[in-house]
């Protein structure tokens, strides 16, 4: 694997951002939070559910093109829920009424400086249906190549990596790769139709 | 598929429950729920972040035995989150200090009256870095057979399928079984040395 951009020269992902305030929450601008009394329609009873009103999400399975590696590009970052950073495909928010594909080209561009010449749909999933109401949807990005700049958020520190397939399927299978959401894309990668052919290409070409 | 258990004859996964009340909530039974003003070690910077205090969870990947037909158990059940039924593997909240492999035998004993004759540790994932503190462990359940029955909390109320391993396939391509979570517990199953010999002795079986 090998870094293909990053913030500054002495950026450190592993480096620990310092609590300032702690404050109990309630909304955010992530998601609404409410607390819902429900009857059931099969006892009658009532019970108390949580419920996360969430913006859509996206996630990018993104190779590079063959001439340049075909490599997964990878985005190192620091992440506030477990207070370290990870390893991730791209992913984001969709912002009020974007369409995912277009958020999916969005967050590509913004946390790699990347365009892809070919997409593909790998559907979807319920993030957490226990709670959340929102869907993250799963593309991959292929012959991707740098056409621009990173533009991060102030709050976005990161380091894009490139990785070739086995360190990718060796990231996943040792658990350096973790995120819930990263895991269901590459099963919907596996799962989908075009995996054996894409495999043979992106080996054919390391 | 075939139904193993279900709450009463009368049960419809897909009738919906009927809000009684609906509040702007911060602290629930699922976790806490703060925001944090914290700085960075790169820029000096300080930025507002959302974190979810949570308790362990683990999922269940749960076979029958053989001579049971080697099916997998699935859990229907109505989810306030997208306000409409799922389909999922067994899962459920680790309780303050319990161990994740005893929580997944509990959670296959109350959710589906099994417990199973061997476990293999799937390892476990990030549900969501960016906001949440916890991990979801995943286990293999084998050999499992009925033992009690269903013991729900009030709040549960769920049917419990048997699938064939083709069938679970299906449910996992055609997007019916998109619960993130079990999306990525089984790309935790197939990345796993022993998934080959097991899918030979469950299709053997079938």
């Amino acid at each position: 694997m090998r870094i293909l951009a990053q913030l500054s020269p002495g950026f450190d992902p592993a480096a620990p951002w310092l609590d300032c305030e702690v404050l109990a929450a309630r909304d955010t601008r992530l998601f609404e939070h409410y607390k819902v009394r429900r009857r059931s329609p099969h006892t009658g009873q009532e019970h108390d559910f949580t419920r996360l009103i969430c913006p859509e999400w996206v996630n990018v399975v993104a190779f590079t093109a063959p001439a340049l590696g075909g490599e997964l590009l990878l985005v190192e970052q620091f992440r506030h829920g477990i207070d370290a950073s990870t390893l991730e495909i791209i992913g984001g928010v969709c912002s009020p009424g974007e369409d995912p594909a277009l958020a999916a080209a969005r967050e590509l561009l913004e946390e790699t400086g990347h365009a892809a010449a070919r997409w593909v749909s790998l559907g979807s999933c319920s993030p957490n249906p226990a709670v959340q109401n929102n869907r993250c949807h799963f593309f991959l990005a292929l012959d991707c190549a740098p056409v621009a700049d990173l533009a991060l958020d102030p709050s976005e520190e990161l380091r894009v990596w490139a990785a070739s397939l086995d360190e990718a399927l060796d990231l996943l299978r040792s658990g350096a790769m973790d995120h819930a959401l990263v895991m269901a894309a590459f099963l919907r990668l596996f799962l989908w139709p075009g995996w054996g052919d894409l495999e043979r290409t992106l080996r054919a070409g390391a």
